[in-house]
């Protein structure tokens, strides 16, 4: 549908002028794991003790953006797709303006996840697995959904009647059914630390 | 299609924990106009001042979103509807992050943009009419695209067969038949600067 008459602006600024007014590389981190797993309290964690560091960050939870850019969007695979897309998309933007971007968004499939990573340069998108065995998720239930969905209230729950693609090759695998949360933000913080280290940018 | 099992996370770090961070309030610089107004041109000047400034910009051209986010929507009515939707919802997330954002976007319809303004607290939403008659947009004509509209090879085209609803109460009117692209960009910056100014935001 894109028309051939849609022309790309060159624009006078580009994401290494914006990185280097920041003092830091744009980057996503891309939390994926079933609901319960705590991927938004160790996204919320991470994105804290890297306010701390002075470090300029973006959250984007699928479940807020589901009240706003995505609410058009259901639970279908094909919106499931789309919602991925558009959290990538939006993410991609954010790391052009030299933003940290925290993702944290179920995202239960591998081929859009991969897809995601394809928008960004190689080593700006950092997925993390936020892995917990499906029972302890269960038992876990912080929004009820899990015993929603074995009542059969709702449907295309991932893990009961919708499937999730865990990551063959995280950048990050964080188990937290032995891990706790503060644990587990730490070892985020410790990544980025390390990769801006790795890349010149200074690490504080 | 929003499932009433969606909750809104709390977010440990807010708009304003943000903004403190940046030493600025985020806010969106609403550049709408015909096609030939010169939105992009004025916007990335003045972006380009701001950022000598050591302003946090970020800027969204609604031709470039038209290559990754908005890519599956074309010209119609209701792709335009969707078009102004999500970009002001992105522009949203991007002050939520603390960010000076610009957005160039032709933004015809008048109900659109009183939809996106809603998004903003008052005194974000800086709508900035780029004006032209439409017969010196039509002999500019940077992209070629009034040429074929008027030789019937495009549709949709604003000011042609498809409405500009102009803005009543822009906070800033730039009337580019009399203003040089230097001299508009330069009213944005004082107006950005005022308005840091007067909310005690340290003007530089």
């Amino acid at each position: 549908m894109k028309s051939p008459d849609v022309r790309w602006h060159p624009h006078s600024l580009d994401r290494l002028t914006r990185a280097q007014l920041k003092g830091q590389q744009g980057r996503v981190l891309w939390f994926t794991g079933l609901s319960g797993a705590g991927k938004s309290t160790i996204a919320n964690l991470a994105e804290r003790t890297l306010w701390g560091m002075g470090r300029h960050t973006m959250m984007l939870d699928g479940d807020n953006l589901r009240h706003g850019l995505n609410r058009d969007l259901g639970f279908t695979d094909i919106d499931r797709v789309e919602n991925v897309r558009r959290v990538a998309e939006v993410a991609r933007l954010m790391v052009d303006a030299g933003l940290i971007v925290l993702v944290a968004l179920i995202s239960p499939f591998r081929a859009d996840r991969a897809l995601a990573r394809q928008r960004f340069e190689p080593g700006e998108f950092i997925e993390i697995h936020v892995d917990v065995p499906l029972a302890l998720a269960e038992a876990r239930d912080p929004k009820g959904l899990y015993r929603k969905a074995r009542g059969g209230l709702i449907r295309q729950m991932t893990g009961i009647d919708s499937p999730y693609e865990a990551p063959e090759r995280p950048e990050l695998l964080l188990d937290t059914s032995v891990l706790g949360a503060e644990a587990a933000a730490q070892r985020v913080v410790d990544l980025v630390r390390a990769q801006g280290a790795s890349r010149g940018v200074i690490s504080q």
